[in-house]
């Protein structure tokens, strides 16, 4: 038996750009949490401390910030190619990198009734999210995003399950359903619109949560990810999560109240939490598209 | 030399609150986090843990649930006068009530262009606030926001200021501006639009913010106040908190790049903090309306 | 009628500044997070953007790193005397300043049982805070903590309370009591040993907490800082705010399960809040020594 | 081509739970966050809505709070088997649980130098761990713990590492280290003192921490593990990742002071990323071990 070293990589994390592209009067806002991440033959550097093929995080970093003026932002699943294709042919030793994005959105400030050219406010509660992966199986895309928190005040319901002992919950007809929405999807292509799929991704996911009669938070995810896919051919593979936010009825018979679906208490922990993948039968290897780095959640 | 017992208060902080609206088709969200004290001659059970005098916290809240119900919400500054007027009145060894309220906002969910009936997702990043004080020397209503982010991508200057020899700053005419403001406003009347004052001040800021080519973040602040004073009769004092988020141009000069304000590092900390109070030379007596209790940040 | 510019005050808020004396084999570490905030007629900043009486922000953070080195981190208190003082002082405008300062304490690593010279962890939950205002009225102090997380599992009871038709809360003689606990004391003098009094007034208040059968958390709350003052003459007055971090005996009925006090449902929100000040009658004035900056909660 | 569901899964998510043995008047705590999943054919409840075969997640969470009570919480690793085990046997059609389980530590309050009974103060930093899989392979345990936040002043250096266009880092051979560690070790046996085995590898990771002179976070990791599996033969696997917490020598030579590592401008973000497993090349498959569930991160 020996003491081996397995899986490693390394990299800098949350680096915070921000690119303005100003050389229009009405200037565009891209507001990124970039983290890199390189694999290959790092051996020495764990072992003996070698750091000989090491290319340093900061270096990384400086990358990031350099190629946001040479190569300028269009899109976070555009300019993650950009870095970890550099990473992998420009730099001897690194066999993998790991590109993951976090944007940030805005929206321009409105100043008597006229969108304004250079103030914006941020808007939203979701973060778009991309992470890209190249090594010498090839080149990996998937798009997403966190934290969209969405809620239907009816158009759910939660009857019909098992019981045991320990069960005490009521069948439910007409409840609150809310949740803050992570997915992820996986491109087979790197020639895509990527603006324009995430809008699409997006409008579709909150149409399906939208106009489901729920029969449990796991239906509307499969609609959610089953719609997503036949409308993208780009996309093979949809993963979500999904916080079950309970929304309680508050019992206000003791006050003399009815309270037929009116007043809810929005408990913080515990809440359920659903995950599921939907893809293609046909969806081609992953191979290691799905290794996250650590450095985002 | 005698030990007394000075300022107190007690309550129940943050009980999340939601209120659907249902009588129609199309459903209203008012999405709440309620945090109520109560005033006034508590000392025994603070001396000698003489409950008699005492209404429970969890009382507060029940209150809160069983008003959402009764009164409905339809405003937060409303319902805080409801809880406040019924605190004081209803309850006997009360003097005064403090209730402060957080709204998040929701906006429609768009199905097929159409806004939906009764699914919403999370809107915006700003939190508007209220805080309503009641006690024998009147009614106080603050309303405010916190957390409404942001930013300037030219049309701001830094300049001309004092130095000494822990000086190493450049002046500059052309940075990026962007805040994360909070706003409270005090208003001198119970009756008021609330929810149209809450949009036209916000509007008002946000417009300061963008057309002024400001020289400071000071100025900006000064110009938000006055604005919002001069637009509404009914507002006597406008308090303001404003982060100076920094975006420092990354330097790419050894990489042979030049950098004319596109390429930016927002930076955590430390970050500037700039605060203003602006009112009016007759601004009627605050009494307690400041006094916060330390339940919402 | 007119609108006229407030109180108003700017600076830089949390520098991390990390102070590590090392002449001798045996490192100390003292981690800093550093707020400053200087008080003064800089109204033309405000209302025309002059920002000829301003010392940037940015020398404000530099000034703290440099006086770090030049005069070292021998406590907090001490700390925030010499950078107040020297604004005042020092920098022509300035009237009066304010200095926040929060502390995160390490431990020595402990190795093969014995405590090491340069290696540390993270200690503890709470952070030690100090606030040091000087002015034309004089020099005020206030040390503190906040985020003290404390638990007892009996010795706590509430009963005997006010009702109404709102109250559904049943009386308890034996129920958990914790809460994450903010302090803060006033001193009355400069000249402190402000170490060992930190620890010393730490242990009192943990005592307190522990040692009285509570009949309401206001009554632990007075009894703490009681004990404070009588056991420290430098110190006038305690301010302490606790939140009633609710623990909810499980019903396990259902499940034919008894549950005396053993098995506990930790909540989130909401959460009962009490506020109280202890203090000498013949207390000095404060003046401004409460005025908080908005830097640091 | 067709569109499938793939691995989905289902549970409770962060039911707080607090346990108190109150049975000897020296009372004893264990304060855990708990997450239930469970895995099975539950394809019926994502395709339409069936939810027949689904336990609900309140019954996953009645059940742990049943547990706590009727059989104790000895450790969170045993915890999590008995819960596991439940589930996959007991419950039909359940062909996999996963248990993930936090733990807060409590140290007893010192009253007049003795250890209280039953007072407690939140201690440390780090949370330990636990994520327990029981399926038809059979049953897994994964120890550990996140947030240990660890430095040392000395003893670390950086140098030697590849350079190229983008880099301007400079070499050093004494800089400040610190990282807030997340570690995860899996076991090859359930019959483990799971709390002295905790105890013994924090204990050794902090050594070797403290005592290497350590050439690259990398390295330091890649002894903590080792060290770890000479120790413990009942664990086959550890993963590492630790953030690089950069503190910056502050550049003092501008006020004319000299900064030999003793001031610190400790940075939020970017951080490095580290990211390192270390295993015996004999360990037995992980099967689905490692499959988290989103719950805790």
């Amino acid at each position: 038996m020996a003491i081996i070293l397995g899986d490693h990589q390394y990299g800098k994390a949350e680096s915070r750009l921000v690119r303005i592209h100003r050389d229009k009067p009405r200037h565009e806002i891209r507001d990124l949490n970039v983290t890199t991440a390189l694999r290959g033959p790092f051996d020495p550097a764990c072992l003996v401390g070698d750091q000989s093929d090491v290319l340093p995080t900061d270096t990384q970093k400086n990358t990031a910030y350099a190629f946001a003026r040479s190569k300028g932002v269009s899109s976070l699943e555009h300019f993650g190619l950009d870095l970890a294709r550099h990473f992998v042919t420009d730099i001897g030793p690194v066999e993998g990198a790991r590109i993951e994005i976090e944007e940030y959105a805005w929206q321009r400030a409105i100043v008597d009734g006229v969108e304004h050219d250079h103030t914006w406010t941020r808007s939203g509660q979701e973060v778009r999210t991309a992470a890209v992966t190249v090594d010498a199986t090839g080149e990996y895309v998937i798009g997403g995003f966190k934290d969209l928190v969405l809620l239907k005040s009816t158009g759910s319901e939660f009857a019909g399950f098992l019981t045991n002992e320990y069960t005490t919950l009521p069948e439910t007809h007409d409840r609150v359903m809310a949740t803050s929405l992570v997915a992820k999807w996986r491109f087979t292509s790197t020639e895509v619109a990527w603006d324009e799929v995430y809008a699409g991704v997006k409008a579709i996911m909150i149409r399906e949560f939208a106009v489901l009669q729920s029969l449990a938070l796991q239906q509307t995810l499969w609609h959610m990810g089953k719609a997503v896919l036949e409308a993208f051919p780009s996309i093979a593979e949809v993963r979500l999560t999904a916080p079950n936010k309970h929304h309680f009825v508050v019992d206000l018979s003791p006050f003399g109240l009815e309270n037929p679906g009116e007043v809810f208490f929005a408990a913080d922990r515990p809440y359920g939490l659903i995950e599921a993948t939907v893809l293609r039968d046909d969806a081609p290897d992953a191979h290691e598209a799905w290794r996250a780095s650590a450095g985002l959640a």
